[in-house]
């Protein structure tokens, strides 16, 4: 089973890079990880012309991020929060493909200011309007789960995040 | 007074345009406007090393993002509805500067499929976060408002356009 880790942020200064690996690190065996970092994807913004559910990709870029998505078996966000809600650049991610996140089994982990719940919360009608299969996870507030800095503090709910590994296998489909 | 009307789509085949053209076609005399489309505005993803909060600007773009929304004495957003959610064009452009949109009377007509009804919900949290005075204007849904190609109805709620003007410039904070 191969898990893609989105890091969604892609500021320079970002913790979400330590979050992710953090992430990455709780995985039970068995898992084969890829972290996906959204500054080095470097998707633009989506000036495709035809509607993304139509599938018909023009831009190479498109195309590459598609089949990168398509790896996967089931994907985890790290989500940051930005004023009450998602970052573009993840928001951007997931509108730039659409048939690609059906029945995807995504895990949401938020961090940051107030767990990130906001964002958490802000994306739920989101995915269930591209279909995919949601399942949140914790949510990592700083100075409960980790620092301002991105470092993890002993009561960073690590069993949960290897639980949401375990809820994720079992919503993968069947492949045909 | 100076208005400043923004396009929150970028797609080549957006309706977008079309629609601010609309908004601004129904401005009572005095006000004076601006269209801002935010392809020709082409932010890069916030990739500041300090939170816009601080307002220590490093980037070219954020300077003249800053200082043109500087110019406006309210703002409406055209809200266009990817996914149940806001663009990241537009969420981009709000999380890219902080201050600026503080006490900022921002007028929300949501256009599209449900009338954009769900993305300007989701812009609640965010325009709250960023101290804006948000007032919700008309959506304008397909088939009771506007066309899929962004041709206006009959039916198109002209009059609470006009009204949301008004309704802004009693919300701009006095000048000291």
């Amino acid at each position: 089973m191969k898990i893609g880790i989105v890091i969604s942020s892609t500021r320079p200064t970002r913790v979400g890079p330590a979050v992710a690996r953090w992430i990455a690190d709780q995985a039970p065996a068995g898992f084969q990880l890829d972290i996906v970092d959204l500054a080095e994807v470097d998707l633009p913004f989506l000036a495709e012309p035809k509607l993304p559910a139509m599938g018909d990709y023009t831009q190479e870029s498109t195309q590459a991020w598609s089949e990168r998505v398509q790896q996967y078996d089931a994907m985890i966000f790290a989500v940051a929060e930005y004023n009450g809600g998602y970052t573009a650049p993840l928001k951007n991610a997931i509108d730039t493909l659409y048939a690609e996140w059906e029945a995807m089994p995504i895990g949401l982990v938020g961090y940051g200011f107030g767990g990130g719940a906001r964002a958490v919360r802000a994306l739920e009608p989101v995915l269930s309007t591209v279909k995919a299969e949601k399942i949140d996870g914790p949510e990592l507030a700083f100075g409960t789960a980790l620092t301002p800095e991105g470092d993890f503090l002993p009561e960073a709910p690590a069993a949960q995040v290897a639980d949401l590994y375990l809820m994720l296998r079992d919503r993968i489909p069947a492949r045909v």
